[in-house]
């Protein structure tokens, strides 16, 4: 616990420097770390190379091999993307609405950097760049807890950004990682009240579960996302067929990938045949309730598990409804709050289904997996919080900031 | 723990029709909510009766009776609250920004209610109505934990709002109150995940910090304000004397209330004479650092303890600083992040003042007192938030809101 808190308060005083910071001193700091990237890719690819080879050894399958696996080219993305960051404007100084009271003094609600905040994930390296560059750039201080099979990759890169940040005369204690990755110590840092301003975990459902049952501080939860599409008794066949088709299938391993479609009984003895096959085309794997079955013979028959599972796989689970009230129900049942989509040509239906569904993204007519930092135009993305409190869906930078009231007088008391 | 999750459920259940409900339908129950008020004002007085009467049996002192207690005017007063509250514009369904993406989608960020609200506090029985109406008008359903001491005043109180609530054709579980106040009990409900969105401590600093300590749900931290006036070397001397009076002395008990001042060794010899004979004359109890003793000798020494101390009564703590960087290095280290002054005529030292300062309100030449939702022009408050994450500062009806993305397609797919 002890180094825990030297790490707390080394990242505060940063803290204090870094939400002084001009932008043109941040962006300037980007651009030389993007740079420092790229010239160090050797040793983080030897660094690399001992993560890979221990998770071999392991047995670790491919895919998550290949979430480990740094190349030249990944290293030059990690930079570009670095770069990018530094583009985007600095909203810390923003003045969000300024206005005056009835004891006429001037109140502005400027953003200001949260101060500390503790990102907990996993596998993938190229996070832990991201991760602290965004924070960097919004003026915030980081402690990085990443997972124990990117651990020499996460060390050789954290320590390229902290001697890049002290070359560009910023404190090297900007971006922390802890260098003790066993559960005892990330429990410590959830519970880290006197330094940490937020704590983010990235990753696993399992992950974001641990940390909001034991957590302390504020917590961003990210993530986890059982989403639906609905389609409706007015919807147009192939626009409905292209929606699901690209909600389920284009990427299965995303949060806002679709898990489960939903159809009205007017349509679905219609439509089902060619989705299904359309879906089979693409190696998706469909679960229906009897009703499916009883359209589509071959189809494996769903069980309530099945309403209930983020396959973030090429699985999709499929229900015929009675109307878009019990879609409605069943999506604010099952779902997680992520992303819903309602297919249809009815104004009074799509109506219903934006103000009913209780999530961070409706969509009328689109495929879910546009809810994204990049997608939505923010430039950048940290996660897309599922809960309610402080930021809800994609978070970009502005995500990243706190406000302070600023209030100018001339010697105002109160009466 | 199971009533506390059927408690949980029915919020839940409730929370879904008061987040559809029409503006109309929620100020029409609002002002019916406060003609019942009026109208069981006997049955109030009764309840609130005996629970002075177990107060005044265990020796609890006047001004905590004064606080427990209830009577014609205070009850009329908690109904005329209701009716501003009903008068307030619904933040409800408002859309605060909305755009166009590369994708041609419409994207829509719309408020929507947070769910569900817990509220623990304690003492006073007006916040019993206070908060669930702020809640309601938001749409928020309540689950309220108030003090053992004002006991049957509370239930008495959300009998009263079930029941009118009842009649206005809304779900009575849109207010609910835990009838067993035990710590046990207290610790669920800090635990309650599954259907709670947020916990909102208002009380001592000591239940803020057992909120903090124990709560797995997502908590806004209010109120606990250690907070401070400089007055510069610049600073014209009877503005800072008026500021330092006001910000100490209007109302000591209060979370704004000045409790150090710090004043620049320019111009300590020549302004802490007055300063401190007009904080007499308000029965301010003066301590200072050793450069007031030497000003003033019949001043108390003070402490280390006395620079942490809100002491929440006519004490006041003075320390002589040598520049402003000293008096925002003193206010980052001891304050609460709550509400702070600077008096100058200086341009750049009000500016770095501004800027460098850590907290929720920083002022320039006006009395930290003004830090609440009514002076601020936001016609309500739930508290004072002295986090960083959702809301800081003075919580009004927005911030009792989350959001959600609200999204028009044309059958657009992700590429």
């Amino acid at each position: 616990m002890s180094s825990l808190i030297q790490m707390g308060k080394q990242a505060k005083a940063a803290s204090f420097i870094l939400g002084q910071a001009k932008t043109k001193a941040k962006n300037e700091a980007l651009q030389a770390l993007a740079t420092a990237l790229m010239a160090n890719t050797d040793i983080i690819l030897a660094a690399n190379e001992k993560d890979l080879a221990t998770a071999s050894d392991n047995g670790v399958r491919d895919a998550m091999l290949d979430r480990l696996r740094l190349t030249p080219e990944r290293i030059q993305d990690i930079a570009k993307a670095v770069k990018q960051v530094a583009a985007l404007a600095d909203p810390i100084g923003e003045v969000v609405h300024m206005w005056k009271n009835e004891a006429d003094l001037t109140i502005g609600k400027q953003r200001v950097p949260l101060g500390v905040i503790g990102i907990i994930y996993e596998s993938r390296p190229n996070v832990t760049v991201d991760a602290a560059v965004l924070c960097f750039k919004t003026g915030n201080a980081t402690i990085l807890r990443g997972g124990s099979e990117a651990f020499h990759s996460n060390l050789a890169l954290v320590k390229v950004i902290r001697e890049s940040l002290s070359a560009s005369d910023f404190p090297a204690d900007a971006v922390q990682i802890l260098e003790d990755t066993s559960r005892e110590t990330a429990q410590q840092l959830m519970k880290l009240n006197a330094y940490l301003d937020v704590l983010i975990p990235r990753g696993s459902a399992r992950l974001i579960q641990a940390v909001l049952e034991n957590a302390t501080v504020p917590v961003i939860e990210t993530g986890t996302g059982n989403c639906h599409v609905y389609i409706d008794k007015e919807a147009q066949q192939e626009m409905a067929t292209k929606i699901i088709v690209n909600a389920k299938a284009s990427r299965p391993s995303v949060c806002n990938a679709a898990e489960t479609l939903l159809i009205h009984e007017a349509v679905a003895g219609d439509f089902l045949p060619t989705i299904i096959a359309r879906l089979r085309a693409e190696n998706v794997e469909v679960r229906g309730d009897k009703h499916v079955v009883a359209i589509s013979p071959d189809v494996i028959l769903a069980t309530e598990l099945d309403w209930e599972t983020e396959y973030a796989d090429y699985i999709l689970a499929i229900k015929v409804v009675s109307d878009v009230d019990e879609a409605i129900h069943h999506i604010n049942t099952y779902g997680t709050k992520h992303s819903e989509a309602i297919v249809t040509d009815n104004y009074f239906t799509s109506q219903k289904f934006l103000q009913q569904v209780d999530a961070a993204a409706v969509y009328v007519n689109a495929s879910t997996r546009f809810t994204d930092g990049f997608e939505f135009g923010f430039g950048a993305e940290i996660g897309i919080s599922t809960q309610k409190l402080h930021a809800r869906g994609p978070m970009g930078l502005n995500e990243l900031t706190s406000t302070k009231y600023i209030i100018y007088g001339e010697g105002q008391i109160r009466e």
